[in-house]
């Protein structure tokens, strides 16, 4: 079969030839039909520990359909349509079963990076990572789900907890995963206020449901979210690019009971400044203001972001797509931070 | 080995001669070290449809030392001093993966029902069923754990979410998951009005915490909870025994804001009582009250539940141990309605 | 002033010369500008013990404009714009003071009952009931957030807590609280199924945003929900009746961890049913699920409504007005249920 | 009467005659009986405008009768035990009517600094300030559970959200509000680990509750939290110091979910070092841990409080007493640091 191959630490992808892979007793094989690509992964090509070794089949935003199962495989049979939950982890510890399968100890690592991804015509997965795609949702939809819209639906939903009358910024809202997050909230209830920088995304929040959008080369942006909600501040900011910078000026966006929510991050091998921000506790103290990590979603969120794509609620937002050869094009694209919204490879 | 099995819906056990069980790819073998024997396994066991086939070997509170594991099971090795967790149920599912397994629609039913349980020298389960015990905490104390501990954990910390100054009225508070139920109120800051009948069930409740008991045997002791707590009502009331008598009671101890938690069940074939109770939504809107079906926990709470032993914050409430063979005297004890506390089978 | 005053219980309202009334020192004087007319409060009027004395101005839901303030209050001036929190509680104990002030056990009554209301040129209230008007909300708008929009932001926000994906069933969707209770589900992230008699109600809940309706004429409706849910149930059930009949069908229409919330009432003089339903404590306990008692709204939650309104993401539906002296034709009109929405009474 | 009064920033107090203050139409005269002495106050009195003018009786925590009631007050009567919620605030505003009453944007300052307090005879108070005392709790141990048992209680239940299993640090813990931390958290089900400095102070820990001890002279004590949590870290850590180096090393004892909750603080005209403290976000991100403001308490928490001092769970720790006339005394004491647990002054 034809896959994406890297074969170093920031190497650039190549197309090779490969042999179909057979699925473990408790894996399934899958003929993938759609990719979703993103600067996150992009970014994490160049941190070393992540990929386990190589030459690695990238990807780990998928759809596609299950050509053959494992021997101890239940509930799953030729056919079904998928996407899925791309953490490797036991299922065995508390934190798995408690719903927070992001924090299990026991975590192997990425799809895609710890394990051969959808950059191919065909991969395997464990059985335990599957989620079934509701009917009317279309390969291309869904493999943005997987990660770009459950990632913001746990964020704006369990985090935030963005509800109707509470004004909610969103910083980085024309990325891949922003373009959702000011779809999510919106939908929560909120008004939205979209932050990031220049026309073409100032417009692209507008289009995907912000109430009000701030261009954040204007530099500090606070004061216009405190002018925009009466001198009080947001119920919420949601930070999906995660530098000091825009932290530390989220903070300032907060009002009484504020949350920030961080969901973005910097990787420092690549970042000069250092992600560490400051805080100040009397300010959190005096106001009862909250900090939250997020860490992308577990399987139920995911699960229920389908249904909000097949019920038209969530627009998957994908502004390019790229055949299978194409993907070291997109990253490329996205090395330059020049998508709004989410690229994919499409197969077939 | 040696077994208790079960030949016929409402029988009794046979201590029969049997082979080792051996384990699939994905399952262990344990030397069952202690198994708990409770109430509610017994009137099931006259329930229609929930022993899948016979002859049967019930036991589904065990603990033990994992003796064998199959071929594809990881993180587990001969030696382990486990217990479990005693749903078997998918783990793929989004019900499985939100920290709701007890609500799992692939639910295959109970160890000891749905397949061979603890009542034997050897056993075997799903990997995914396992739970590491603390290392100060005994196999007879653990085999409590699985079930009379860790449902009331869940019931009081998560569906009543009791905190200090709670009054929290536990009915059935007696039994063997009452007595627990009595102990983890107290601990989480509650002042506990225990309710069963007779004087020997009084003092037990006593004994474990209870500040104050009510002989149900008195008749309707709604009145007496609200002499206790100053005409207010309760802010919960934990209902362990789950009859049409109780569940009304119950509901007129309540104040404002309080919760009714359902956790007891009347199987309909055992009790002529129908158990469908009666609820005036007048005075659950006007008090703002809840009610909450509580049922079983998830394997956090069963984690959490041990540590709570292993400290020493919950003891484990056994009045009453037997051999193997000693099976269906136990099950006699329950019958009548006797036993305080929870009764076990240990072996070496 | 002109007041439409009521002389006996469950009498007819007529229109009479009174003197302005005298703002005491922790009051204002208000000139109401508009008037909400409630199914629930002609109901009301039959019912003992809710009309302090006789005569009385009724007219509970408003706004209006400060005339006038009493010596010891502060915040308040001339010309100020204002609807109300009517509810006259204490403001003294844990539950005023713990945002659930429908519970103060102080409670004197209703405002337009326990005292004067807003069915008159003017009116007196204690400061402590008073909400401030955003600029951009008109009185007429305002009067109806007062009861009719804020109802259902605490239901729907704080007791079924709908989300994005969830699928919640309104029952009475067409009624004056009911069809911003359809708003507000869909506001909220959920799809709303709708549920009414007849075809003029069920094309109102569609116009506000119902996605499906059901019209309940035809029968038991939980057959229909649970095809629409693809089987599982719905999320949570909001229920503007509150009869027998509704809330036993809403409990059948529950999925797994599904919640019914009880809004509605029936005043027992005026409906042969007995209001008490009946619960299968097993399908609670066996699927988790919750009832919820939800009774009205504290100020933030008045105050978060308006915010709603004055952004234009809930629209006040206000299908008939009347002037002051059109009050008992209202009346007339909720008496034979045939209105959509809320009526208004409009001055000046 | 006599009084204790404060001339100037920053100064000593004087004890003198004055008259006996008149309460206003809503507020009530109180004999105080005793008065809670604080550290925080003590430093605050340094703080450039907290007191509104000098001179100034101090007194915020504090148990009495009422000797009269203003005209307007209701619910109040002569012979009313009572203590007092501290903040002056509106109880108009939705924070004040959501039980967030220390955020109050209307807030006009604290009992004791922006009116006079309690170092007196005499005082008066708002009637919404109030809260009344159980019969068996002494005017002595009322008036430490108004600020330093209620303070741990909101921070404990609703902010940490500490449960049976939990391990919980309490940093600070024999300080005046930090040993009714210790008590606090040992009493919701935690295991509890206290961090502060110097033997006497350790003792007097593990005296009120707490399961292991750490002394902070010995620098990072992160390490040992580690090392007692078996390597998993902490599920919540509640700082009742609030210093920088105290800050960023409680962000390092926390585990997966963990939570930090900020409830003191240090005014920065008297520490040298800058309160601000430094995150990582990736920390924070890939731990899915949260950060909390906690100030203070409101109404219902303070009554709560109450009710478990009468009932025995909570024991005020009051290793001083004085007179009236002793207030400077009891600064002086705390200024040096050297008080574990609270004073108090003493009437009557």
């Amino acid at each position: 079969m034809k896959a994406m191959r890297l074969h170093e630490l920031g190497g650039r992808l190549k197309l090779e030839e490969v042999p179909v892979p057979k699925p473990g007793p408790n894996e399934v094989l899958i003929k993938v039909r759609a990719t979703g690509v993103g600067l996150t992964v992009v970014i994490m090509l160049g941190t070393p520990g992540l990929v386990s070794s190589y030459p690695r089949i990238l990807g780990h935003e998928l759809a596609g359909v299950i050509e053959g199962v494992g021997s101890e495989v239940d509930g799953w049979t030729k056919g079904d349509r998928v996407t899925c939950h791309f953490y490797l982890t036991c299922k065995q510890c508390k934190w798995c079963r408690m719903g927070k399968e992001t924090l299990c100890p026991n975590f192997r690592g990425y799809v895609g990076m710890a394990c051969d991804g959808a950059y191919a015509e065909y991969m395997t997965l464990p059985a335990v990572n599957l989620c079934r795609l509701p009917d009317s949702v279309s390969f291309l939809d869904a493999c943005v789900a997987a990660d770009a819209i459950c990632t913001p639906y746990h964020a704006c939903r369990h985090e935030a907890q963005v509800g109707p009358s509470d004004d909610v910024v969103i910083v980085g809202g024309a990325g891949g995963v922003g373009i959702h997050g000011i779809q999510m909230a919106k939908l929560c209830g909120g008004r939205v206020i979209g932050v990031d920088m220049g026309a073409p995304k100032l417009e692209a929040m507008k289009t995907y449901g912000a109430d009000t959008v701030i261009d954040a080369v204007e530099g500090d942006w606070s004061g216009r979210v405190l002018e925009l909600t009466g001198g009080k501040g947001a119920e919420a900011v949601i930070d999906f690019v995660g530098s000091r910078g825009t932290l530390e000026t989220s903070m300032k966006c907060l009002g009484r009971m504020g949350k920030l929510v961080i969901i973005g991050f910097r990787p420092p091998h690549v970042f000069k400044d250092l992600p560490d921000f400051t805080v100040n506790p009397l300010e959190v103290l005096s106001k009862m203001q909250e900090i939250h990590g997020s860490r992308y979603s577990n399987l139920q969120e995911l699960h229920d972001s389908l249904k909000l794509v097949s019920e038209g609620r969530i627009k998957p937002v994908i502004t390019r797509t790229f055949p299978l050869e194409g993907a070291e094009e997109a990253h490329e694209l996205l090395r330059k931070n020049e998508l709004i919204g989410r690229a994919a490879l499409v197969q077939g």
